[in-house]
């Protein structure tokens, strides 16, 4: 495959530019007989869209999502699972200008090179208009997930640009626009974009993702392990340029009689592996955390060349998100969700009657703290 | 798969156990005609080799590599590449004990609630020792990358535990057992060490590494990024926590104006993006850092369950690496030449007749730092 | 993945149901810079479109494919093609008494065991109508093979029922609705396939499918085979049960003096391999011939049992092809096209810049009668 | 992948080349629990070895199988399985011959144009020795579904050149070396071989592989069809030129009303469908028909080409099959079991928990003939 595809049971296929006529995917191998319906899928499309507030990208996109196939009467048959999203805000655009010049940070110069000229539409392919499929396929499967095992995944910005961003309240997530598990640190985020905007200038964020009640024994032995293909999925969504599982890179300084987690008959006493053993789920709880870059399109001018390799000075304009990391919560938890599903059904190919005498423990012990 | 192949066209499939007779792998998709020798393989394999410091596991294990098939008259035909390695040093072991617990950090517990029991012998499976087939593997795709576009991969150790090591001189890196790029800092790396032994606990590491001479235009643009494939690869590598890319985390608290590598005729001004745009090879370096985990296996008590669920205490005897990071160098450069490698020939198929007016800059404009 | 994409670096994942509101694919890894228009893709469709004669099924389906992505004014841009087919005839239909049915010779018993249930409309997944999409994606492989190659497909009916066809002349194929190779036996074919319709039976057919100009070296060694692929291929679709390569069974009887293909200077003096030596293409014409069995769904009784499972008497109604064989030429065509264009990519990634000393021969020896 | 391996759950990776130091094979996704020794697949190596009578090969190879990982304390513990088989009989060869002419029907020149040389020896990739893991990796898949499902394979040869074998009684199968279901005709094959020896020519067969107490549910909707993959397994095999499933090309002829097997309470009525319907198993007894061609290798002489180009004529000598389907009836088998082994995992994967109410009726009803 060319890349266009992720997972390998519950597979996700994706096509699309951002300023084409539509965008969508074709999601196979989900298990027959699941109540689906659109309104499943739009929650967190929902989530993900632009212009909800005026910290993102002003693009109105209504990303209403369109099952095409795969569901009968209301319920999944086993067959793929079509979704359309009709693209309804291409603004004609003059990108006559971008298709001369190698935009610094942007994927412009390595596309020409790969492909040998590129679709200057938007960012064409490589805009993270594309993740919306993405999230609609995810919520598929989080939702068979959560019925088969009650697994949960959700997510929170740990970090603004320089503003770290004090874990308090998980319920405070879905009502700011930054996704923050923290209600009195909004206005000062809230000043920190506006003087980014002012300033014409983009920053970065880290994101936290998380997945609770999760099944044990998911995970291959060596090249897929499950926190590898998790590490796979995250750095496949734009912009990103670090993952970390558990204590991360934290667990460089750390000793080994502090970072591997103890074992009690009430559970497990620490989370420093962040969910997984030998590439393998533990039934902790997943940890991951992620590092997003600074939207490369500014209204700040930065040096670069152009088609005949003459330095010229480039300034973006038009609608772009400052920080796109403001809109990634809900991108890392649906690529989180892809990759624990396709998973779970390459665990029962496997080890679908495998007899384990052993009851597994708590994923955490009473008063321990997961993170 | 389950698990055990790497790639889609250059493919690593391999097989074996820390003490089962004999470890190998078969390599398929390595171009014909190139000349090739076990002792290609062997360098890479003894850089790898256990028992060469006293800072490391004291396993004596010759490690040699016998090819099996893919070569005739020292040229690859085409056909897949078998490799041999066999276990010498199988101690005979009292793992009945092991059998009864599960190790706090180590993969038993996973592992057993996954398959219903599990091999104990010296980690089985989830042995470090797997990754000398990787290593020998990986030797065949550096040979083709070198010869068909110069491209040379390297890789150092830039902080021990707490302790961090200021990159100074590439060339140190062979003449110490820490794969250090500074010779001043070995007596420190060595009585750091020491104390660690003598306390029976373990240290985690960071690993840079490095490939250079990159062709432009190597990777998918979704899902297959190469920046995804490389957090893929080096996220599989036992005890890796943590993958970063260019700046990293570092990039979540940089300014989009600092963080888009400038490009001029005569050169990319900066590397933060560590050598992909849009998860395309840019030909700038790749630049990537793997966290490691202190090694799970330690002399101090730790508290565990057995398999009956009762509370234990857990310590580790024989030979273990306190810090396996300090052999994880040559095992990083391996995983990302296979992703090169891979992706090399990935791209071959789709734009092997693309041709591009534009001419590539060079990766680093003189005088700009490459990190 | 879950059987819905086929190829490995060409890939085509489908999705849809007969009477669903559309059906489509996603076309991967077509290389960049190729003129496409939705005109290249509708010509196949056309040919293989219901309706065209009194012999097929009268559903009247336009058949209008969109191109929802991957074209950029006018060109491919390496991007995912989407394929968008909206069903215009999704008659409302009374599927209540099927349901409560398995047909004989139907997926309905296979689906229902799998699954649980099944999607009755018109057949759901398992109907010839999917075929469209596969159809059109093969349009777009037919182009570049004959742009890169001058590879050129073609087909037509052998054997129709009982009634042998004798070929005569490829210019008559698409000139009558049986793709028959032989303008004098037509009058025959209408004759008996009115019968057959008068009866309420169907019969089946046999199929040539060829490919010439074909490019040398396609085909992996061992289960990659060119011609097991081929073999995948065509077995995949709706209703065929044999397929032959070259001398096919007749090859049992052969002796290795007649069979094997002499070679000579001025080209191979048979074709009883089909193209293919030790599975890989030889530049000879690719023969393969299939075997397509009599549709299922006939006006004639047959016994049966319903979902609990008492015995019943099924008899079908409404609009099928009395031979899907029929219509089944263009497909055959598309899934050789789908299947030498992946080749095609596969062999460039790891031999494209293989140099070959020795020169080919012509596929065929002047006087030499290919089939 | 390049074509060396089979399968996308249960995957079996080959190496090796018919006369270098070992061939061999990497097994994975076998479930755990399973007791597996060296004896449970030395059984169908032994059937398969060659010099067993006059009429195949006297090449004299033990074909001993080495385990060498994935199995612990005699069961299968979930990781791969390394397959090792020393080549003992690599009888040193003047194959500079060879080496200068392209042999009728052979692999040569194929291989050749593909990889710009070749490995001589003894056919070296393209020799049907290779076939040898691949019994030994379907000797694990056969036990496993035998104990899961009751699933047996079997296959016996029903033509051999242009005499037909009428099927008699299945216990002689294995008591002689043509795999003949019919004591009585014995002589009549032995003769016909001596003289096809004394021609110095070769024949090809027909081989029958037969699946019964098949789980209902196998094999995806399009591409991935259990027949399909049949169709690829057995089209993959060396020599096979076609592939028929149930009642194959004799379904051509025939009418619907005679086609479509009828189902009652106390089984299927026929078995035309060859044990599939829409490509999904139906819990009828799988049907495959191969077509095995003459040897390429025979004494008489042929009209080729030399490495110039110019006119030669090419006459084999040394130890060869003069009819390969001879031994080819445990390899049929085994690409059987293999396709039926993977998607049974796959099944599962998808249909893990999915109810059926519906009984399933038995495979054949009582005095109905299965073929």
């Amino acid at each position: 495959m060319s890349g266009n595809t992720l997972g390998l049971l519950f597979t996700v296929t994706t096509f699309g530019e951002s300023h084409g006529p539509a965008i969508g995917a074709v999601v196979d191998g989900c298990p027959p007989g699941m109540a689906l319906s659109e309104a499943d899928l739009q929650l967190d499309l929902d989530r993900r869209k632009p212009g909800t507030s005026r910290h993102v990208t002003q693009r109105k996109e209504e990303d209403r999502v369109e099952i095409l196939s795969g569901v009968f009467e209301g319920k999944t048959t086993g067959a793929p699972i079509g979704l359309l999203i009709r693209n309804t805000d291409q603004r004609s655009q003059d990108y006559g200008d971008i298709l001369q010049t190698f935009r610094p940070g942007h994927a412009d110069y390595a596309y020409h090179h790969k492909y040998g000229f590129r679709d200057p539409r938007g960012g064409g392919r490589s805009s993270a208009r594309l993740t919306a499929p993405v999230v609609a396929a995810a919520a598929i499967a989080k939702k068979w997930l959560h019925q088969q095992y009650g697994t949960q995944f959700y997510g929170y910005m740990s970090q603004l640009g320089s503003l770290e961003i004090p874990f308090k309240d998980l319920s405070q997530v879905e009502k700011n626009p930054f996704f923050a598990a923290n209600a009195d640190i909004i206005p000062q985020l809230e000043a920190y974009m506006d003087e980014l905007r002012k300033a014409g200038d983009s920053c970065g964020a880290r994101i936290e993702v998380r997945a609770r009640n999760m099944p044990i024994g998911l995970g291959e032995p060596l090249f897929n392990k499950l926190d590898a293909d998790i590490a796979h999925a995250m750095m496949g969504i734009n912009a990103v340029k670090g993952v970390e599982i558990g204590a991360g890179f934290k667990s460089v300084a750390q000793r080994g009689s502090e970072h591997g987690d103890e074992m009690h008959p009430d559970g497990f006493a620490s989370n420093h592996s962040g969910g997984t053993l030998g590439g393998i789920s533990s039934g902790q709880d997943l940890r991951v955390s992620i590092a997003i870059k600074p939207t490369s399109s500014i209204m700040s001018p930065k040096q670069s060349i152009d088609l005949d390799g003459k330095p010229i000075t480039v300034q973006t304009k038009g609608r772009h998100d400052p920080c796109v990391g403001i809109r990634a919560t809900p991108i890392a938890e649906a690529m989180l969700a892809l990759v624990v599903m396709d998973h779970a059904l390459r665990h029962r190919a496997q080890c679908a009657d495998v007899q384990v005498a052993v009851k597994p423990i708590p994923a955490a012990r009473p008063g321990s703290t997961p993170d």
